[in-house]
């Protein structure tokens, strides 16, 4: 892949700016507030498409022209977006096509946002005309450092146009009725189709009986989703090629949402030019698992453009309002989260939005200034001491990387997959059972690559791939010389079941892993969520949940057994050497306690677990800069502690000196940025 | 308002009567039960559509006829209903376009009640030619002293005529649609109309990302709402129109029903020449809590009209059917909540329904006369004697007037922004917050008028106004007054956010209120309803819950603070002294005893706690003659009891003398209605 | 009714089977095993449309004849299934009107299985031409032992098609609309009906107010639900029709499920030649309420053909799919429940399905054959052995009846009445409260007919009908007889409530019982599932919920009153003696333990208990064989236990012989076939 990312001299600090929603007398009030809070990014005309094209055949530029030009003169760093993400309502009422058809069939009229067909031929036109305009009258202003097309790309049409589209998407992935009605195993209840017009798109009113993961034909319904995600791709992909016509260079990106199940990143990532998030962290109240979870996320954007720093394209310097409930953050969160972006690659961290809405649904989403626009308020000096330390920072860490020898293997198909299955458990979801066993891999402080399948594993130690249950192409080989040449591999339950069609291996569980692993699954058990097994690992109880495998080994070791149920005694996990590695099986869905364990035990064969891994709460990760230079960021997302220092370096914020084996307090929300030596 | 009422003797006694669903000879059985009963009203023809008009072209009056003659000649007084509350058959076969169009954006056929298209032409044409004709018919038969149009109008439309409609309501409102992008925001997301035509109602299929309370486009979906109000409003006043052309005098009602969020009762108010509702109290477990929530349905009704009388058009003699769960009313609790009903401004108290359905789904919903036709049950028993009761309290308490001096503000444009508001907290139901204050005010036994923001202040010395999320035209200025004068105003966190157009006041919260209050909120926190945060009133730890606003005092005094987290300390509860008044703020939602030491304060401002305030579970309520006779009503919602007797007089249902500091035994259900000297 | 059995000369073991979804040398593998497993049995061509008739115009046979030959060269027993359960995607395409509308008013497209509109009169003709050819082909092939029609009816369709079917279904129920709107009370609500056509079904687009069980007009959903029933039966009917005409006497079923509520299986019973039923239980965590569920499912398909036996035509040998969660059956189980069903009646128990789909919604479905094939699994080796059981027991209990005395009355009128209510509480479940009494039964070991209220009750000591809400035709006269001549009638609150069309009896409750019972129900209490109202019965407490009758008693002796609420001291268990017998009311819903003292109490009468009544989760069956042989089925369903002989005899399984008093130890999951002397 090959990265073009904006220029830069320090870290990005910005977000998103509206001021067509405000009078001129505003925007010098927000450009004040701008330099107090060292905002050096403004990303404009995301949802401006209503006054850029007030009708079909007119267009208006003037507005954005002062906005651009005032940007310009303000000397700030410009991305700009194209308006896709919002159609105008003429646009809906000429072409009520371009509207969605909805799971339930329903055709949606004009409302909200993120809501074209992607299919459709007037909503692709108006809104690569749209971008082609902007592209050629601002394309070589040398403030835009960035384009940004659409906006959180999401959700699916099931119109007869995304019918259309979804069958010529099959006649080019299967040529013929006859690999299709295999891929999709459809002698299984008369389904075999004979004509291509017979395939109806998978929604409640064809294969789906109750949502949709509940589908009579798995086969179908992934492969909407695939197609789904490559027909919202589509749309990209052709703004991007209008930009291209106008600007060679600057570079595209649209900001995608982390973990997000209906668009498989994997198949964009090679479209973007550098790949920006919005990080917006789920509730949880525990303060180490949200930061886990933003880790997670942030390494998964990391791991779509082969480790190449990204951008925190939004976050909220304060409140949500979607939610039902919408906290704010505590004092220090946001530097602290902010720090942490930057120390999992993020080359810049924007806020959505610079001033607040007015009206609608985000009037109450916080922004860095509010409806009284006051610049003194805790709010307001959190955001720019932040841009404070940023400023100070300077360029030290741009287009650092991450040192990782570990891989987290990410599979949207599997994902898809095991969530779609009818049978062995509803309750198992993916990104659960993702997360505990990264969790795992960010207690022990472990540097780790969040990569997709195809990835190359030739770099890592330790492979790690929780819920594998698609396993496509050469995977299974690859993962094989991984362990012969040393390294580590470890599955778990509910890994090795389909091929890319999500039909089941005719072989022994877990398939073309069976054989690495020396081992076969012979039953596949299941329970409610409240029947717990207890599995001893290392001398200690854990509790294993949802899933329990049966396991008969071949030459595999048995690590920890089963304490009940009719199969007590059997292997709960498992390891057996190969070559110069070893493989690691995990039959059940261990708890946090359990599912560390494991981990820890991996690391350990490669000793990988990093500095403070023993300290909870305190996130240590590192970033090597171009020149080589070491820096570690120390994250101490719990209560104040001292902890004893790892590294020779200086706090780039502070100034402090640090010295190895030296005790240092961190204060809770503590955020260190060292320059190690 | 000029009100008028129709003549009456006595509280009038009652309810819907529909003789046409049985043969002749059970009639004759009715009119012995009603006299044992003291029956002396009856409804007739709210369901009669279909045999009134069995085609468009046949009208057939005659078994109306014999019902209306029957209850003259029994010296009944007769209420008569047109029937537009259930359409027949042939008219939703005739005209598909009558039967509504749901949320979901679905057609519906036939089926059920009140279902009818406020917008239809067809509909609208029919049910006013059937209230005309019913007026010419009976309007000069003097037993008829009240007509009642329709019947518990509500739920909404949203089909392609009442989009037509929304936009002409629209038209009118704004003028321009440069006015109404501006009320609506719609800059935010590229929503700019450049068409009325491109206006849609919002449904799920266009502007609702969840349900009816998650709106992408707060402005859209409250007008909507107000144009539903509108639109059903539409239909009675068409009604009463066509029945004003043959019957000059009687007054006309129709059935509200209380607390109901779909129809802003204010806006319908003038329209009617009484008021009248349907008294089915949500379930509660606690008799007291349900007590409260009736008086304050009751007291909402009475402030519909400035005060004076209503009717309790229905209410159940026992069970409902409609709910999962449908208790009997336990012994005395029928006597207790009709007398409740009189105490709080009913002049009549009737039942749904005399005689209970054979089928369909209110078969097993109580009435006067069950299944069997008995007289000899517990029921029919406790409904006789209540109506001996009504008998025996003859005229003295009709026409009397509440004498309250606390304004309790009720406001449905806040009830449905508060609800239907992307932030801060989706846990927040206004009712819930009105409730508990007015409960608190319930429990001190204070008068309370339940009113429209627009309702004159003038005569009120407190004003207590939780959850005014709204704030419009010069209300702000009118509660200064009622300050400034020497009243007390209280409101609480939430209020004062926005506009008439749901836009935020571009100001410091709670915007026109915080000069008055002295205090700005820098911060609105929100949590989970499991978290809780101490606030310690006059010495009392109180539960503070869901939303917490940070409060930055200027010259308000503390009089409590939040006990936890990061704003611990910081003011929860604050009042301030402004010309001779005061006016309080509660910048959280408390629990209960919170509400109640705070209400008690304000009440204590003005020594307006009531008699027996601190007797939990006992009610007193007044009336006041237009004679200026004094009425106390004496009510025991719990557990038999010993009170000290407030008053001076004579309990009119024994005859009873009562002198005050005596002690008076309360049982169980007691109601004592006192004539005071 | 006139029985035709499949000949046998063993119990029937096999199990649908598919092997058009494998290629010709799994065919091999597939034969191997079924040598192993003892199957005699093969289902084949439920799903085989598709390749049957690739299009309208063209059939292919060449499969199902290899299939066909195989089995037959293999000796195998044919059960040849017609395709009519699953349409192939031509089909749908053709003819889009074959798909069903929901009950949203959603047409559907193609998708899934069992989604035929039975209206459809394409569906109709092709199918029934499907059959015929079928059964020209195979019809003389004596291997063919049973025809399979369809696949477990069910569903519901609301399309135009089956809106004008269900007028023409109501036009002969009723004759005229008189009668029509008379039995649908259509006064109440103005829905007199003056038009056949003003008639839609009963959807959530007219008279369903929430799902498919709130209804304004029960009269109208209760129509359809019977028309619906009808006219899936419709179907069956005609592919019989057109099979009989090829094949004269091979027995014709289909598969039901046991209670399933949509379906009126009474309705369809006197169309099979003999019964089958898919045997699925529904998760609970109690081993012994699976069991007895199980038992009553059987007595329902054993009672819908006289008693005749029946076919177990489904059942997992392993997991479930479908489900949540999908658990193994534990070692042994299969067994267990295998012989369960004989020992009810079942004369052939099958599985779903010989060899395990490789892909959709069943791929993890439990099957002989695993997706390795392997037979040296714990699955296969439980699966052999009981074909070896079933191979030693031969003939033996073939034919064989169950001598019960007491009849379980099933009424599927009152269970969709009774659920479908408004009032008096949603929270009562017909199956819950029938299983409650049936669970009793079986603790108990008495043998018990399931039986529709127009079963011959001549043969009965004892009837339980509880929640007998519909009372039908002269089913009073007969429960009368049933207790004059010296039996036991019982029945519960909720019974006696209306007629056949849902019409209240205009009586004292229950109606037609009230004189025999000896008492009336004054008021119906409902509460929520947490209140609990005490019961003491023979000196012990029982919990009663939900519904609480206040019954006034006339000459009934009160066996058991209420411990709380107003009622407290009043019946909730009476029994009066009539003629030589006695009637018995529970005029409450009883936790098991007090359902259980009533039933015992019952069957004392009589002396009804079986032999180990005592003893906890084990099960005592028989069955008569024609030539009187008597057969006890021992099956423990709890832990080891030693019980006490109750029979003289041999146990088939072991050849060990067996006396009366003797300790005989049943281990976990032990089954005993005891040939009685």
């Amino acid at each position: 892949m090959n990265d073009v990312h904006p220029p830069a001299a320090k870290i990005g600090y910005g977000g998103d700016y509206n001021p067509e929603q405000w009078p001129r007398e505003v925007w010098d009030r927000d450009y004040e507030a701008f330099s107090l809070a060292h905002v050096d990014t403004v990303t404009v005309g995301v949802f401006a498409w209503a006054h850029l094209q007030p009708a079909e055949d007119r267009y208006d530029f003037s507005t954005l022209d002062a906005i651009v030009e005032r940007a310009t003169a303000e000397g700030k760093r410009i991305v700009q977006a194209t308006p896709s993400g919002a159609m105008p309502p003429w646009l809906a009422h000429a072409y009520p096509e371009a509207c969605r058809v909805d799971f339930e069939g329903r055709r949606h009229v004009y409302g909200q946002r993120h809501n074209a067909c992607p299919s459709s031929p007037a909503f692709r036109r108006l809104s690569v005309a749209m971008a082609s305009r902007l592209a050629e009258r601002y394309g070589d202003n040398p403030a835009i450092v960035a384009w940004h097309v659409g906006n959180e790309y999401g959700g699916a049409c099931y119109c007869p146009l995304c019918a259309a589209a979804f069958r010529e998407w099959l006649r080019k992935r299967y040529g013929g009725l006859e690999r299709l009605n295999a891929a999709w195993n459809t002698t299984f209840w008369s389904h075999t189709f004979t004509d291509w017009a017979q395939v109806e798109p998978p929604t409640v009113l064809s294969e789906h009986w109750r949502g949709p993961d509940h589908t009579a034909f798995q086969g179908i319904t992934l492969d909407y989703r695939r197609f789904t995600s490559d027909a919202l791709l589509g749309g990209f992909v052709a703004e991007k090629a209008a930009i291209r016509e106008h600007v060679p260079r600057t570079p595209v990106t649209t900001n995608f949402m982390g973990l997000y199940q209906p668009v498989d990143y994997h198949r964009w990532a090679p479209h973007l030019d550098f790949a920006s998030w919005d990080n917006y962290p789920p509730e949880d109240p525990s303060a180490s698992r949200t930061a886990a979870r933003m880790a997670l996320a942030h390494g998964l954007v990391r791991g779509l453009r082969g480790g190449a720093p990204f951008w925190v394209m939004e976050q909220t310097p304060s409140v949500t309002a979607s939610r039902d409930v919408n906290a704010v953050k505590r004092p220090g969160v946001l530097r602290l989260w902010s720090w942490q972006s930057v120390a999992h690659g993020a080359d810049a961290v924007l806020y959505f939005q610079l001033r607040q809405s007015r009206g609608a649904c985000e009037k109450y989403h916080g922004a860095v200034l509010d409806h009284a626009g006051r610049t003194d308020t805790r709010l307001f000096r959190e955001v720019a001491e932040l841009g404070r330390e940023f400023e100070l920072v300077g360029d030290a860490v741009l287009g650092a990387r991450t040192p990782a020898r570990v891989a987290l293997l990410v599979d949207w198909d599997s994902w898809w997959a095991v969530e779609m299955s009818d049978g062995p458990n509803r309750n198992v979801r993916y990104v659960d059972v993702l997360a505990a066993y990264h969790r795992a891999l960010w207690q022990a402080n472990a540097l780790v690559d969040v990569v997709p399948v195809t990835a190359d594993l030739g770099r890592y130690d330790v492979v790690v791939a929780p819920l594998l249950h698609v396993v496509k192409g050469d995977l299974a080989d690859r993962v094989a010389e991984v362990v012969l040449r040393g390294g580590t591999f470890l599955t778990t339950a509910l890994s090795g079941r389909v091929d890319e069609d999500d039909n089941a291996f005719l072989a022994d569980v877990p398939g073309p892993f069976a054989g690495l692993l020396g081992l076969r699954v012979e039953e596949t058990d299941a329970q409610r969520p409240d029947v717990v097994n207890p599995v001893v690992l290392s001398g200690t109880a854990h509790e294993a949940r949802h899933v329990f495998e049966v396991v008969v080994p071949e030459d595999a070791e048995v690590l920890a057994t089963y304490g009940a149920d009719f199969y007590a005694g059997t292997p709960a996990v498992t390891r057996v050497r190969r070559g110069a590695g070893s493989a690691w099986y995990v039959a059940t869905l261990l708890d946090d306690g359990g599912v560390g364990a494991v981990v820890d035990g991996v690391l350990a064969e490669h000793g990988l677990a990093g500095p403070l891994a023993d300290v909870p709460d305190v996130e240590v990760v590192e970033r090597v800069a171009p020149n080589g230079t070491r820096y570690a960021f120390v994250l101490n997302h719990g209560a104040e502690q001292v902890v004893t220092c790892p590294f020779d370096g200086v706090d780039l914020l502070t100034g402090r000196e640090l010295r190895s084996g030296d005790d240092v307090v961190l204060p809770r929300t503590a955020a260190l940025v060292v320059r190690c030596r």
